[in-house]
């Protein structure tokens, strides 16, 4: 038995997202139907996070298992032969059998990105999300600069979360401008149902100055459990990176 | 008598260009039918620049004249409320009667976007030709430099072109690295028909030593008349600005 790691990105567009839902194309069956073609047997897929409807993702992590003997390296390209042009495996390698996408400590990085101009460019509006307003970003760094390190993100959470623990690290925060898009680089040992659409969301609020990076600061060191925030939406996030150790 | 001044970008992707076709929808047709929604009236809608099937824009120009007295400023966001997602006026300006946005001396510049790594990037796939071999871009901007000012373009042209004169002047030429994208911006006072994707692909060749600088420089000393090389793909292609005297 193999156990054959893929880094898998897509356009997260014309997908209902990760996960196999009663309506619309899952990214998960797209590639789960591709690899049981190949191998000509059933298989499971499993994915190291459940992006959601429009969410894109450049670095998805996805396993499955095989007792085909086809060099690891060689899934990548066979695979891809099998799918559509908005899903494209990176890179295939073999991974120990006991290597789990999800239950393992990981450094997860995600992107939002923000086109801030006065009028939407039609390029931009898969992949952005358009604020015309013009943004603050320094005072988006100083509200940002309080959620870095380990606290209860409780308030940064989907409502309908059910977690052990709200607790999640996280290691950086920052805020590139390039041009006219802002972009939100996060990363950290996990993210909440949610949470990195509700930092961009309540991060969005602080940058048009209808909320103060004080309050930030606040949701994070006493965590109330309602949302600190709007959930910003779907298809301005890209899962970028899952570091595995 | 008013003529009103548009500046207009678009994702190409679902046209069949600018211009009306017989098969396909253009994005002058769309564009067309918004505007006389608007002024209830027929009206004709001239482009600057009749970009092709899968062609983009950041800032197609186009103008029609109208006797209705609307400030000139609230065309675009009226026409924006009857356009699809994919065409979006940036810019509605009144301009003399006599403004004619074909004949006039104009600086043009495009762009022509590479994705140049091993494997494609689902979020790139309908704006940037996928080139996966490393380009030599230090041959790229050799053999670039060759085109920059006046010369006989007639092998940089699609062959089925009847114009009177090939010679165009190239004003600047770049290619600018940005991770693994090369952005090829190229200006000038004119283009001819697929001028800027057979530069493109010549500069392609090159960069993956196909082709010496050196060649491309006889192509433009002594134009023969046979393309200097392939066309490169309209997909990576976007008109970025027209600017006027």
């Amino acid at each position: 038995m193999h156990r054959i790691k893929l880094t898998v990105a897509y356009d997260g567009t014309n997908y209902c997202g990760w996960q196999v839902q009663p309506n619309g194309v899952s990214v998960q069956s797209i590639l789960q139907k591709a690899i049981e073609n190949l191998l000509g047997e059933k298989t499971d897929v499993t994915g190291a996070s459940r992006t959601d409807s429009g969410v894109h993702a450049l670095g998805q992590v996805v396993v499955f298992d095989t007792d085909k003997n086809i060099p690891d390296w060689k899934y990548a390209l066979a695979i891809n032969q099998r799918l559509p042009k908005d899903i494209v495996v990176q890179k295939s390698e073999e991974v120990p059998l006991d290597f789990h996408p999800r239950y393992t400590d990981v450094e997860k990085t995600y992107e939002y990105r923000i086109l801030n101009r006065r009028t939407q460019l039609p390029k931009e509006r898969l992949y952005s999300y358009f604020v015309p307003k013009k943004l603050n970003v320094a005072k988006m760094r100083e509200a940002g600069d309080y959620l870095v390190g380990e606290h209860d993100f409780k308030s940064f959470c989907s409502q309908k979360t059910k977690v052990l623990s709200t607790v999640r690290t996280i290691y950086s925060l920052e805020l590139i401008e390039e041009g006219d898009i802002v972009t939100l680089r996060v990363s950290g040992n996990g993210f909440l149902y949610n949470m990195v659409r509700i930092i961009a969301g309540v991060l969005i609020k602080v940058g048009l100055e209808q909320k103060e990076p004080e309050e930030v600061k606040e949701a994070v060191e006493y965590p109330i459990g309602s949302a600190a925030g709007p959930t910003a939406p779907a298809h301005g996030l890209t899962l970028v990176e899952i570091k595995y150790p």
